[in-house]
């Protein structure tokens, strides 16, 4: 194992969406102005917490990979991760599972593109978030066909490049009813299947709540299989993705879930996703990340002798003083 | 009890919301094209299956109300009813509850602007959708605070026009994560502390499900209660107001809240609230409505008696068996 | 207002149930070994948390009030109040919504029963917990009929017994699919219909968890309506009524329910409602009461005038604030 | 493909312990009578529906595995398969994960006993249905061991006794709050490092509901790998395993998941798993065959390329057009 982190040197990173316009189908003229990609890069690095951006790619406008790299550079921010955008209106039926298959190019084509750019931002990973490949009614699409398209459209693209790391982030559903990629364990069968070495999993906190999974859990699995590409945190009321910020809810499963990212020896990063719709972007990280700190401090001084051999008798009572003591003095 | 509408007979209604451009956080730039009212409405007609529509105000761009008025005329259609908009970005934290006192002023005008403009139309009644009226987190709100902005607010549009009918569609939560018209019996109860004869409520089958009721059981209730102002039809998982079409999951339940809706001698039109994200709004509507047509025909051939006698005795089997025969054949 | 209980002050009682034998579908021999009544005041008193019980009634075998009373006095508990068993074999199709009028009348006599022990052991209330009451499957019951019975059953006891407090703890499911008294404003909106004034609510925080409701906003409604009878403890994942120690999973939604408990000048003991399993009783109930010590003293240190100021601006952010610094330093 | 079973042909089975007692924790003295095994065998056979039995291990009081067989023989009802009972207070901690060893001995001694017993009454496979083995608190248990016990227990078991089949029943939850052996992936996946070839999945329509799946594409995907074992059908509203009758809510999932079923060849009877707490079980049992042999039957006229044609372009209105027609004519 790794040296642990302590929690002081704990840094943070965000998505680019938590500084940009947010739109829903009701408030369609969004919460808010509209917010270029230099300036959410700007408003990112103004929150004074965050050390990395999560990219979408495309970027908007006439905004090159070169003006990315310097408004990054000039605010002391690293790019962690392309995300290519195959889930907006190009790819409303689907991006590597299409029944359109100049849909499903183009979905391999921005992959490729992203590798490039991640290349050129020092990007550590490539992200795919297939929200848009499942399906909204029963009997919709033949399951054995969405399945190999998911499959096969990520391996094809990351066989392509043996050398560069893909991840899959995960959700029950949004914007689609069901997508495939759903839970923790659906995406490490089909990325076991998948054959390859450089395709592995981000577990975000919330979409694990949302999955009806325990997030401390499918870390440690993702963890040992040898999948852990990156680790994002947020809250939600376990139904739906709230995208809310850190800690505001689930205090018990975020302090576990810190356990286990300091059991595992992490040492990257804590990724932010969040929707601050109605809040000022900035305050909302500084609030998650002030949430985080504090837990991370509790977590660091768990008595872990202790916990250890609470958890060894399946002692829920003795567990639960020893969190409580460490949560609430 | 009044003499029962034909399966026949049914009428249908829309919403104008189905046939515009739907749009949401991640295809920011809509699933379709964009589509001006007047055109919406147009499209509506065209569906060949509605003979009324349920109108967002305040239109879009130039259009005036003798515009819509005209284009309802030209083609066949009633207006049903308006909908003032207080979701959208002006009303991000809420109308009649917001804490902005600008905000719940703007509120109470656009209500009243509805008033006139539902006059000019013909409308049936006024239904308020207070969608962002409600909060996010815990302790962000003083309860009773809430309550009396979201009483009072509405209270006071419905005594300044005692002869208008006013209707509120309540909903679980989205985009708040918490609404306070939230349930049936939340609404109800509410609108009995309001103290005005003008207000009542709109059941949407979808709502109900998503607020984890039987939309059977408080279609019921409401109808008791001399509060039931219009019904709505939709479909979705429990979990999200999905808005698919009208019977594509919930068969059973869709038939027992039609075999109600004969019981109560409904002799309006039913109302459809789809968001036909990826689908051609005109093929949603049809769906929608054959299989309405389909369920009300087999509600309407229901035996009676022997429904009554096996509900009396609570004789899950007998009923059980009597539903399969009349779905199933 | 009336003057605030201090946390120092506050007092626990509990539920009988807690120390009895639990036993579940699987389990049908019993998590643990058979408890008769007077054994399970004996371990509710060595807790060394409780200053009285819930009684569920009739006890068991040859106990009669007097050995009951007699053993609380013993351990100087008292009877908080006496919940009649309107939920076992005996009313498996319901109690007072029962198709078959025995066991309505049953249900009568039990509660008339109930409040003659009541009165004997000096009981605050008489609860019904109508878990029953309700239905499993679309269309097996006419809803008109249920609402008539539910309602005018209960009525009709608390007319009889004008000068008793009866109050209904109501839960959204389990044992019955769905039960009449499932949520907050259902059970206060058939209250009032039930036109008496010594009808009121217990709010037990999981019930309304698992209701989808938020538990600090249905307290502050039951208070403010004069219904408030009783206020229960626990915890749960939010889809089961799976009553686990008090705190447990959501630390900051027991907080707020606390703050709100203190605001509204609670001075009655608050109630547990467990059901450990696989735990120690007394250890559930001692983790219940140090959490929410903690908690209250928590709760009691918040900045009220800094907590109204942002809660009058619906300002999320600075609420997270200010409970973020109370709860985790 | 295996030629497909006709409806006509399509044989049922059922689980014992819908003939027998049904306990829960309010009905603590049963929903019914006691019924002896031999009793429930009787009454199985009486409902004129099944052709086997799954059947739970050890049977009650000095019944022997002889004259289960002779009573089975009698009745024209074969053991479909053993179920071991490691799921009663014996193992209410857990069976193979149990942190007591003692425990863990016992599981394997009673499923060595199990496939003793399969052998002898020439049942198909034997099932394990882990209903304890999980955890209830966050923190309470070390994921990494519990996973480690939940695959090895089971592998040791099935190494033991290569042409023996097993199969794992998953379950999101209860009655421990959460399962190991949750969902269709995670067991799947746990399935495949346990590196045996004679482990397999059952998949039961409710469970599949329970844990926020689509039951037909979980099908498919466990029939794919070569893991499904067998079939159960039954009932729910999504959030509980209510274990209803088969079609009583989700008639166009349970299509879609017979549709499935005919597709993948599936010669084999289909299973319910039904809790009939206040239904005859006969009468249970006959409205849940009746139903199924009526879909299964519109399953069967299914237009299959034109199926197949609007599946192939994820086509939701064209499907759904079939299956409305399909469904309700």
């Amino acid at each position: 194992m790794k040296p642990e982190t302590t929690p002081a040197d704990r840094t943070f990173t965000g998505g680019m969406w938590t500084f940009g316009r947010i739109i829903d189908r009701y408030a369609t003229d969004g919460y808010g102005p509209n917010v270029p990609t230099l300036r959410a890069i700007e408003l990112a690095a103004a929150s004074g917490q965050l050390v990395g951006l999560d990219l979408n790619y495309p970027f908007d406008g006439d905004v090159t990979v070169e003006d990315v790299g310097k408004a990054l550079t000039a605010h002391g921010l690293s790019a962690v991760n392309i995300t290519p955008v195959i889930y907006d209106r190009g790819f409303r039926s689907g991006s590597f599972t299409s029944a359109d298959t100049s849909a499903r190019r183009r979905a391999v084509e921005l992959a490729h593109e992203s590798v490039d750019v991640a290349a050129r931002l020092g990007a550590r990973y490539v992200k795919f978030w297939p929200g848009q490949d499942g399906y909204d009614y029963p009997f919709q699409v033949d399951y054995a066909d969405l399945r190999r398209h998911a499959i096969e459209g990520i391996r094809d693209v990351a066989r392509n490049f043996p050398d560069v790391t893909f991840a899959i982030e995960y959700k029950l559903k949004e914007p689609r009813n069901r997508l495939f990629w759903s839970t923790a364990a659906t995406s490490l069968l089909a990325i076991e299947q998948m054959g390859v070495d450089n395709v592995g999993l981000v577990v975000d906190f919330g979409h694990s709540l949302f999955a009806k999974e325990n997030p401390a859990e499918v870390l440690t699995l993702a963890h040992s299989m040898g999948r852990l590409v990156d680790i994002e945190l947020d809250d939600n009321y376990r139904e739906w993705d709230d995208d809310l910020t850190a800690g505001s809810l689930h205090l018990v499963e975020t302090l576990e879930f810190l356990h286990v990212v300091r059991q595992i020896g992490w040492d990257q990063p804590l990724k932010l996703d969040l929707f601050p719709y109605r809040e000022d972007p900035a305050d909302a990280v500084r609030e998650s990340v002030a949430t985080l700190r504090a837990l991370e401090d509790k977590a660091a001084r768990l008595p872990l002798p202790e916990l250890r051999a609470a958890q060894s008798a399946h002692d829920a009572m003795a567990v639960q003083r020893i969190v409580r003591t460490a949560l609430l003095g």
